[in-house]
């Protein structure tokens, strides 16, 4: 019995996150879901609260998927015993780019859910598990580029995952197509080269500046 | 007659970018705005095709506006004769992070309206005002590293204009509200201090690795 109610609300969540993928966050209705899940619209309320609350859902789904092709992407980098910042910073940017390329409507929808949230104390374990994405970047840091100190880490994580995030999803590239995803990398690329060098430049000034602002 | 024209259009223009503002690309409904302008469903059509036109014609409002705020930023900072280039592009980002601060709900829409675009056709008078933004921050590099070559200036705006949107739009700060702000602050100044520094010593090497992702 407690197992068909985990089966349910297994399928209630794929259900929905087709629906996002498909047409975002409008396209999410209890009715349709209800339907195609072959259960009442009033379990879905019980299992996830409201529409909200299986947004949500989804969207903790897609994080935890996102870190588990971020931990793939370091074990493949280990593999290889490349222990470079910047190879390793763009092997995760690159297994960014390919999932956000993967899921797009479902994507913007998580980022659109993002947006609108008020109440953080909502989504506190969304927030955690985001964290725990940002963590993977700063113990390469850490790791690369011994000078940074552990909140200085962190804070260079947060601006680079930020960064390499509005390239890859706004897309501002002269090309379509093809030769867009070209130069989304190339953009990427020069991003990541380019902080670093001047990030190595910088050490010791790093923590003064950053709160200058 | 044809200057009642030009004003039933303003007055639409000006309802649905309320609406979007309010409720993104969802809340756009023609019946809601006809009854709103105390005009025919039908006149919305005729003058914007159909309710994407009307959404383009509102973005490209945003796009002129937030063209206005760039010229103003840089006219301010030519007053205090601020030649150096960090002021400079710290002076075209906060522009920018004011604005999407004061329109959130219709910039959101923009974003996701640029995302649903397949046919570059329909968009073009819309990307070349994008890229005349993207012109006032490589005109701020040209002027300020001129080892940059043109082709490279536009590069790299349209990386730095791209992460810093990354930042100011998704905003993974570890702080809300008053604090959030200040922390999106510092990850732009982060960015912008350290990728310069990182440009002015790679300068040579800069046209052959931003091409070899």
């Amino acid at each position: 019995m407690a197992l068909d109610k985990e089966d349910t609300s297994e399928r209630v969540v794929a259900i929905a996150r087709r629906l996002l993928e498909e047409g975002g966050a409008q396209n999410l209705k209890a009715r349709t879901i209800a339907q195609e899940a072959g259960i009442a619209v009033g379990s879905i309320y019980n299992m996830f609260g409201d529409l909200n609350g299986l947004h949500l859902a989804v969207n903790m789904r897609l994080l935890s998927e996102l870190g588990e092709r971020g931990a793939a992407a370091m074990a493949s980098l280990a593999q290889k015993q490349t222990a470079d910042t910047r190879e390793r910073l763009l092997g995760l940017a690159l297994a960014y780019h390919a999932y956000v390329q993967e899921y797009p409507g479902a994507w913007a929808a998580l980022l659109a859910y993002n947006r609108g949230r008020v109440h953080a104390s909502e989504t506190a374990p969304y927030v955690d598990r985001l964290d725990g994405l940002f963590q993977i970047i700063a113990d390469v840091l850490s790791e690369g580029e011994p000078y940074l100190s552990k909140e200085d880490a962190g804070h260079v994580a947060r601006t680079l995952w930020s960064s390499v995030h509005g390239i890859v999803t706004s897309g501002y590239a002269a090309h379509s197509g093809e030769r867009k995803a070209e130069e989304i990398w190339r953009q990427v690329d020069l991003l990541v080269t380019t902080f670093l060098e001047g990030l190595r430049h910088r050490k010791g000034a790093l923590t003064d500046m950053g709160r200058n602002a």
